[in-house]
């Protein structure tokens, strides 16, 4: 059987872009199966998917007309986890894709764990008092016992979940299936979280942005929490409304909040957020493992390469009327 | 057997006066073989110390010439962890002193647990990025495999040597004796710290403060420690010269720091320890659980003073020649 004729291209401008460069990936791909072109300028796109049948993409690229322009495409296998703009991209229909979900499974558990501790241990309230030279003693218990709502239980979630019951919490879930997940005591689907809020001392938002998702978490949402709850988002900036977030956080109607998932990112250095107290904000790369992260992308995609070649399905297939 | 007279005295400026109150002590005591007296005053500590045998101290009080004041006193329990003050009041000889070692247990594995996952997460890097609104990513990965030191291996250094290595981290331990314990691959003593501190990706102090440990990590210690090192201190502040640590940070010597005792508490509004980068100052109350200090403490009491009364030998005892 012939090599797999396989397109990298890499955004030089990405987080991951070092993670994945050239030589790694001629590394990686050796003794793989494939006839491998790879390229960071606009340029070798065009000549790369001019020929391919398969797509690495580490990054954003120009990804319209791919009918025209990559005629022997048939999948593209995306770095990250969240798809969302590829999607707009109006790929066609043939064209198989997937993402890296999965990918950040030890370090998002690892950095929910961090941010539900230190939601409960306070340490966005004590940041907030150190800023102006404030002791402000605020002790509190344990997570022992406490309860947290994960919104999301894909990969994400599902790892977030166990790390915490690990840590003897009750866990709740929201899917949009409600699948049981074994840390989990009680799942909800879809508009059920609604009732769970109440009960959540701590929101993990573990989401992918969707057209379902985009704004689910707003004031209404917000004022279901007790005002002893801490909010965490991993997932995408998108889906909490942050100014209504920070008005609560100000006037202490919540009591902390950790955000990795900015409204704007970069967040620019004129916006309120910065400012906002008892609000830590981590900029996107709290699930990021730059030593772990490229290798453990590569071999579930030289994995899903055999698949492909063996004409079975793929794993991590973005089904594209649920936008996930 | 007669009831054992008890003087309880609550210093009510402490931190913990509020978990001791008159009415929680009263309930605590009731079916004890106790004569109770209950005291927030110097004229309640003055009356309660001439009949006492036994006092329950939370806080500070003025413990000078006990021998006269206090003729039937045996044993003084102190509700804290750190005697050093109460050494220094010159206790006559025939009195025995414990303390609260122990009770913290469950809060210090919680505490340092997250402050290492802070330091390895570069929380004290963010929010001093945070505090001048930029946006500096700064990845990394999990603390699997890592390696902790943690200096003073007793009820905190135990807890949190285990909470640590739960995490998959490698554990290095120190102490007095270099007794060994389950969770630490490398136990030294005295003064063999040195030779670990240059494996240490982060520094955990847990140790007592003795006139041996005042000033025991300075700026030559520090600087055994790699440049990516993070360093914890849950025990009193006197030990770590803060100064010279601030100076580390300042000039990415040292990675980040997380400091619940500081050199001076609290810390006034004035003290540069408040500014210094990629450090996360907690307010002396990171170990403390308003609600389960107490009853743990008043548990741990109520059992010793069966032995007391048995004649048999004390938990908790201080050595007062050792000073802890
Ligand atoms: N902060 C970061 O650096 C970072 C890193 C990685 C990913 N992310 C973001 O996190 C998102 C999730 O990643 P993942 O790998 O965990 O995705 P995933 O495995 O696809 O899981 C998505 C989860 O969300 C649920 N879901 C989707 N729409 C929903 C809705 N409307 N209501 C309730 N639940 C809904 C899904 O329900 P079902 O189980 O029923 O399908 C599933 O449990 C990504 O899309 C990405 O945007 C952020
Ligand atoms: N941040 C807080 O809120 C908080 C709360 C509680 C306690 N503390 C502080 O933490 C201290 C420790 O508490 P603990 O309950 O864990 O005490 P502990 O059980 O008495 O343990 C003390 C440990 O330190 C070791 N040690 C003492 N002197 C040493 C030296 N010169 N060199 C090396 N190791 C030495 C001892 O060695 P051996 O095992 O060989 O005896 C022991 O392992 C307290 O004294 C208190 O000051 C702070």
């Amino acid at each position: 059987m012939a090599p797999t004729r396989l397109h990298v291209q890499v955004n030089p401008a990405s987080a991951i872009a070092e993670a994945f460069s050239e030589p790694r990936l001629r590394a990686a791909a050796a003794g793989q199966p494939v006839e491998l072109s790879f390229g960071q300028t606009a340029a070798a796109l065009e000549a790369g998917l001019a020929t391919a049948e398969v797509l690495l993409l580490a990054g954003g690229a120009p990804l319209h007309d791919l009918a025209r322009r990559a005629p022997k495409l048939r999948w593209i296998s995306y770095t990250s986890a969240g798809v969302e703009w590829l999607l707009k991209a109006g790929l066609p229909e043939a064209v198989v894709l997937t993402n890296a979900s999965g990918t950040h499974i030890p370090k998002a558990a690892e950095f929910t764990l961090l941010s539900v501790l230190m939601l409960n241990n306070q340490i966005p309230f004590f940041a907030t008092a150190q800023r102006s030279h404030r002791w402000a003693p605020n002790p509190g218990g344990t997570v022992t016992g406490k309860t947290a709502l994960i919104l999301g239980m894909g990969a994400l979630g599902g790892a977030a979940a166990t790390a915490l019951a690990r840590q003897g919490m009750r866990v709740l879930g929201n899917s949009q299936s409600g699948r049981p997940h074994p840390d989990v005591v009680e799942m909800s689907r879809g508009d059920g979280f609604r009732a769970q809020l109440p009960q959540a001392d701590f929101l993990v938002i573990a989401l992918p942005l969707t057209p379902a998702t985009n704004g689910l978490i707003g004031a209404a949402e917000l004022d279901l929490l007790p005002r002893h709850a801490g909010v965490v988002n991993i997932g995408r900036g998108e889906i909490l409304d942050a100014a209504a977030l920070a008005a609560r956080l100000a006037e202490g109607r919540l009591a902390g909040a950790v955000l990795d998932a900015l409204p704007q990112e970069p967040l620019p250095p004129e916006h309120p957020l910065w400012d906002t107290p008892n609000l830590v904000i981590t900029p996107h790369c709290g699930l990021y493992d730059p030593a772990d992260y490229a290798p453990r992308c590569l071999e579930a995609f030289f994995a899903n390469l055999a698949r492909f070649r063996a004409g079975q399905p793929l794993h991590q297939v973005v089904d594209r009327a649920r936008g996930y």
